[in-house]
């Protein structure tokens, strides 16, 4: 399983009124944890851009447990949990200095610029399901688990 | 059960290089939602912050079904599902022109402005529970079946 | 002088950790008013950039008088300060209960979906000059003097 | 002239349907390039909101100049340029590989928790006026010129 984690220093501009930051501030911060991943894992993101494919986001769960404020510094990990024929999931852990302050789930389809889905290249798919946590009838019963 | 609608008007800002609604932006439409909640229901969300109090967000889980583009309409409904001593679920569906293009929860515990929990007054809480979808062990089914 | 308004009303995500509007939403709040602005006096956006055409922004200034909370109403006004013949400017007053808490100024370049500066059509241009508040030698004097 | 320059990687979620980052969003990356200067020159922003202070933004000025894309780098320079009892100003420049891709300018006061303006103590303020580029008449002039 590979990993890959992104250091972020909060913005005031992601803080509320409530003195933290706001909750949706945390989406944002997974798509900056997978772009890493696939710069170090898979391929970069523009390149999947520049070919006319996009992951199109289809489900975000995240589990917040801690307060986050401005100029804390947090580390947000994620990894491949599994891969199919036109979507794969990633998972996330976000933790500031040891201290887990959120979970997360995403699931993505792969998009043509058309918006429409669009297969996998084989090749492809096999790279991503070597770097998968799970496969298989796992798959399944993790996503009944874990979410 | 008593639900509330806000009606939203896409605003370019919130596409992103895909053409469409950047996903997390649906996670700020679930606010606007429920402080309409509040408002028609409950109290303006406002009385609940002048007395010290936040509903700080726990957990969020978007499905995302259809892209949604600049200039398009939606409609965002959102009703409570399940109110315990410290914490409430609010449910969310997102239309645009009769069509589903996402579903949603969240749940949120209340919080001092210290952010630390605080107990549901009793009769604010008997008010909510009546607001209810969902109750007793129908909750924790509830959560199971839909997230 | 044709003008538009947008009422808003503040919603919690906008406010940061001063417990007020963070000043980059402002700028939101003034394409929020321009798009009305197209609708009510030339055409939607949206028909823009169906025919290949979107507005740069290539210039905003934003001066803020008074402080912005949550569920706040505020009204935005604008109108077409000048135009060129591939750029124009808009001026914005920004009110709350009829005190002024900020105006405003952005100027805009006619681009192509390439990214490239087009020019006005003549027709297109001679519509939006009926509408403008300034014109000729009076529009560089109106720059100098309102930034 | 002290300068501070944050180096930042474009997020997707940064840009719009243009296919480039939106323009609201180089007002937050000016934000963080002061709280770096004050970091760097200064004392960190986090103990002047410890303290009860808060720079409240009063003025925001951006040109424009190139497009800037998802994964572009930017690197956003800043500096201080004039201070006075209960305000001051900041300067930026923005660049992509060496091409300047915007210019800005911030102006701030110096607010207490209350949001009122309080002044700056006289020792802060004297160490704030040895950074600033410009001075006395100077600064009145700067500012005439460059807004």
């Amino acid at each position: 399983m590979r990993r890959s984690v992104v250091l972020h220093r909060v913005p005031f501009f992601e803080t509320d009124a409530m003195g933290i930051v706001h909750h949706a501030n945390y989406v944002r911060w997974l798509e900056l944890a997978r772009v890493a991943w696939m710069d170090e894992h898979d391929r970069p993101y523009r390149e999947w851009v520049a070919q006319g494919f996009h992951f199109a986001t289809t489900r975000v769960v995240v589990d917040y447990r801690r307060a986050v404020a401005f100029d804390d510094r947090v580390a947000i990990a994620t990894w491949l949990d599994w891969v199919a024929g036109a979507s794969l999931a990633m998972a996330y852990e976000i933790d500031r200095e040891g201290e887990r302050v959120a979970t997360a789930r995403t699931e993505h389809a792969l998009v043509g610029t058309d918006g429409r889905p669009r297969r996998l290249p084989a090749p492809r798919r096999a790279g991503l399901e070597a770097l998968a946590a799970s496969r298989g009838r796992q798959r399944e019963a993790r996503r009944a688990k874990t979410t």
